[in-house]
């Protein structure tokens, strides 16, 4: 790509904004020239204001940039990536869809309309097909697309994979998810330290009804939820990144052995249009074959990739295993980003 | 009681040991006046060869006490509590059961023999009729009781409760295990500090079948295991004490209302000869009705009670439930004193 | 004592005002019969507006007491405790102490005031000798009388120990301070899970002043600080409760055994007239002579106590030692409860 | 480099010895060609038998190598880096050393030895004019080198620093230490998790005399030590990796302005003949100028690089900071690569 796509991240100060400016330094395709905050910072260098939280430093290119407010007047990129709150997302992501931007968002405002993909195009990147409906029911010459909660993301690439070759009934889940999941400051020490917190505010709901979406077809035109049943339970642990889910899934043609649903899990591939993309995973879904893997402190670092292990049958369902994957990379900004690339590719940017 | 039980703590200087000895001091009616060691031990004062791991001091009688061999050569009370591994439990616990006394074991060496009770005395004291037919069987003056594994301990209880009312069918079940019941040196901290570990070696196993065994009956002289299915699934988290498992129940006949299931929990009554023990939990079941309870660091606190919060409707079975119970205390050495005071309370002892 | 003084307490539901309400739970002396909070909690229930964070449950009695707001015109007792962050403690806690309070803070408001004692019963009774020109000057007919910072605390009361046998020069003191220190939501598990942050703002000026102030001595009415050089560097770590700190101290007389140093922290005894009170700690100083002790998950548990270890000689200096207090119960509530109480006994109160 | 050198690493398969795999990977002037490791894993391949501890996974040229006893009959490369632990690294080096190899340990075995350097590269390249003595002294053809203990490398590279522009006379340290500085499994979870041990067995005797011979000279071919007095206390934290340092120093001639002190510490060079090699750190030291850095969770990922922090004046000494440095990179492994680095520049290997 000769000319780089201009791009500003919408809440570009807090935690997961901090993913999408770390994950889009040196990106091939998209070049960060706009950053936006609260009216606390406005108008000050991102550098100065923003509360750094990651390992890595911040880019220098990005360290100089003006903050500025939330607003398409101030800025007129054609690709807007969004990292804010839900509430903020409610009213400032459909401005921009009008002023004709592509919204990339991470928040969950709009994940429940049923003309929003919540996208991850190693598993549904036909959803898209709902664009042009969004566009034409809003009065937009922009759009919104989704990515899900960060819990619901590796949980529902790995029971895609079963999906295509066996079928799925029901899913059993318990999470363990890390603290960064809760944004900054947000867990606060005092609660999680030595501790298990076996709750989280409105995640169970997030993830039973997302993976019926992004595993739903289209039948003309109208997204149909898939037949799956869900009972998922969510716990939040001391660990910095990585959320670890439990699963116990019941197939409609379970296969006689356990061992071919390991390997259609370590084989999977992303559908065509989603497999040579800059953020693509390689592979889609690591399968650990340790006893005790995958663990989230050691298996994280492959950042886009899903990583399942314990793959074995169970004794009421038909297959248990366990699901790591990066919640504020490929679970929030990375995946983000990959869903931009595929909207590239797919000619709606 | 006038004169107290002299009694004697096997393998007294490992972790589930030292709550033995902790749990022990200024008891009703046990005095504890010998401890075994290793060979390594042998002979020298409990307080200088053992490597305290409690908060609280050693008992200053305790303290002077010199460690002796585990064998019923050395030491003569009819009572003796045994901390010691699985391995050498096997061996050691049957030459004392010969020798003529009463075991009350926290190893599992015996806990998969038909004529072995698992002892909850909340749940089962009824299970104690198998003690005749074990000594018949082994021509032992004495005789062997186990208590179940620590994660099997909180969730029997709240299940037993279930079952009186409302009958069980099917449980989904995922743990999450503070590193206290791997025991000293145990867990190494670079492999759970900020870390999940998806699994805990034969832990899935003995948390699915001990259950069946406690809440079975005995039929004729022999106990018929409960017809429940377990999936069971556990992982280790950076917790010190307390282990919290997530419940998942099919009930035969499930209430309208859930939260008759909470009440039936919450006014769980252990069955009358276990209720005014020494040990007897006040409550059996603390119910906690927070959306964010029960949480191990917090809910330990009453000891030898069992925790339940989270009770609510499930999407795919009936309840969904959250356990919370010290797995150093009830789970371990507490629970077998329990027994042994059930076992005084019958007349075994 | 036959009738319980009526007390208040200041900011009750904050992480300090949690450890009154629960020190203060069958206190013998005092009885807690006022509580305020914010202007949102006005007029609930304690039990139903304070998100309570200790393991021990709420206290019955005080469940149901209606919070009020910090004013003296809606609360008369001759007693109040304070637990109020400082800028409010600033302008409130001389409304009380002007309507006649005895006023017992936490709070570092008048810490540098120079007619306010801050005051430990275990070192300094006797600057409540101050009291009557703060009364004078201020034209109250209460006072206040403040509590170290929970890091001084310990250190203090070590040094004091160690100042009355041998004189103290010069000390380099480093703290690691659990996360409790800095209240609820307090310290972000995301800045301290498997982590240290080598600063805390405000605490190193605090813990290098105010121990001056408390070994000074009183002459002609007026407070002198003691001579003793300082260099303090604070340091949060990931523990719940207890501060750990590392000293080393060049003493004016230094004793030829190490050991008569020792024997001296160990024997330590309060002032006569601090001795005997409910909270006195027994003893003051807990002296370990484990080489790895001592530590905070492990010897917070006497509360009051102040735990002394690793007493060595050191290569520049006289004497190295490790400190452990509890910080939210003998650095903070409980700290202030003894202040309390000592003035009762002084008949301030 | 045309043709790499071929390489051992000896005690391949512990804590360290992964590092030493991990760093070589790819390196451009070394290549592994043979492992060692304990008669248990003797003949079998490394990544069968190995117990990997890091997030990357083992290197697959790696995997497939057969272990090899750690004897030279074995094992011939001109270059061997030592992974073993101290007492078996008394017993083997010499043996390699003998045989002729060149051997860069991170054992301590003989980092007392007046002939053996312990080396910096950052600091005193120099010192390797003590091998030729060593090898006339030993009878050897081949040599020892060894990099301090994880605790020195890093306090000691910015004390040099300092050392150059103002000299040094005291220095008070109090460290906190990563857990993965006591190998696997190392440091219990029991012992460590919400926790501070105030103790590390031989850390503080190392850590106050090794800087002193690194910093030292080598006068009419004898090293002599530094003149400087060390006070050091060792802690160990909850950390996975990375050790802080927090120092207090007394310098000869303290510059007027501390500002000067941290720009000398941030543009401190290697002498010369360290700067362009594979490992040299870029900076060698990061000073931070935010008033809460540097952290080791975050201020690690740059591994060779040391990081200095709140560089303040003191109120008893000169100037005060705070160093964390990557123990197993920096402080291990890498280190010892960096010294080869050296060795292969100054034409010793």
């Amino acid at each position: 790509m000769k000319n780089k796509i201009p791009v500003a991240v919408l809440g570009a100060t807090g935690a997961v904004g901090q993913r999408f400016i770390q994950l889009l330094e040196n990106h091939p395709w998209f070049d960060v020239i706009a950053v936006t905050g609260s009216a606390r910072t406005e108008g000050q260098k991102y550098g100065e204001v923003c509360r750094w939280l990651l390992p890595t430093d911040i880019p220098k290119s990005i360290f100089q940039l003006k903050v500025t407010p939330s607003f398409p007047e101030s800025i007129q990129t054609p690709l807007v990536f969004s990292a804010l709150p839900s509430e903020k997302a409610k009213i400032i992501e459909p401005l921009f869809a009008k002023a004709g931007a592509a919204v990339c968002t991470n928040a969950g405002a709009f994940r429940q309309d049923p003309h929003t993909p919540i996208l991850l195009p190693e598993v549904n990147p036909e959803h898209t097909a709902l664009i042009p409906a969004q566009r034409a029911k809003q009065g937009w010459d922009g759009f919104i697309v989704t990515n899900p909660n960060c819990t619901s993301t590796g949980m529902t690439i790995a029971l895609k994979a079963l999906k295509n070759s066996f079928g799925l009934r029901r899913v059993f889940a318990t999470s363990m998810q890390a603290i960064s999941g809760a944004g900054y400051p947000g867990v606060p020490s005092l609660d999680i330290l030595g501790n298990v917190i076996p709750y989280i505010p409105g995640e169970e709901e997030k993830a039973s009804w997302e993976p019926r979406k992004m595993l739903g077809i289209i039948n003309d035109g109208k997204l149909e939820l898939a037949e799956i049943g869900f009972s998922f339970h969510a716990n939040r642990v001391p660990v910095v990144d990585g959320h670890t889910v439990v699963l116990t899934v019941e197939l409609a043609d379970p296969p006689g052995d356990i061992g071919l649903a390991a390997r259609t899990l370590s084989e999977y591939q992303a559908p065509e249009i989603s497999r040579q993309l800059p953020s693509t995973p390689q592979p889609v879904i690591r399968l650990r074959s340790e006893a005790n893997r995958p663990q989230p402190r050691l298996d994280i670092t492959e950042g886009m990739t899903t990583v399942v292990g314990r793959v074995r049958a169970d004794d009421l369902f038909d297959l248990r295993m366990v699901v790591v994957s990066h919640n504020t990379i490929r679970g929030a900004a990375g995946g983000s980003i990959y869903n931009a690339e595929l909207l590239v590719k797919q000619g709606f940017i």
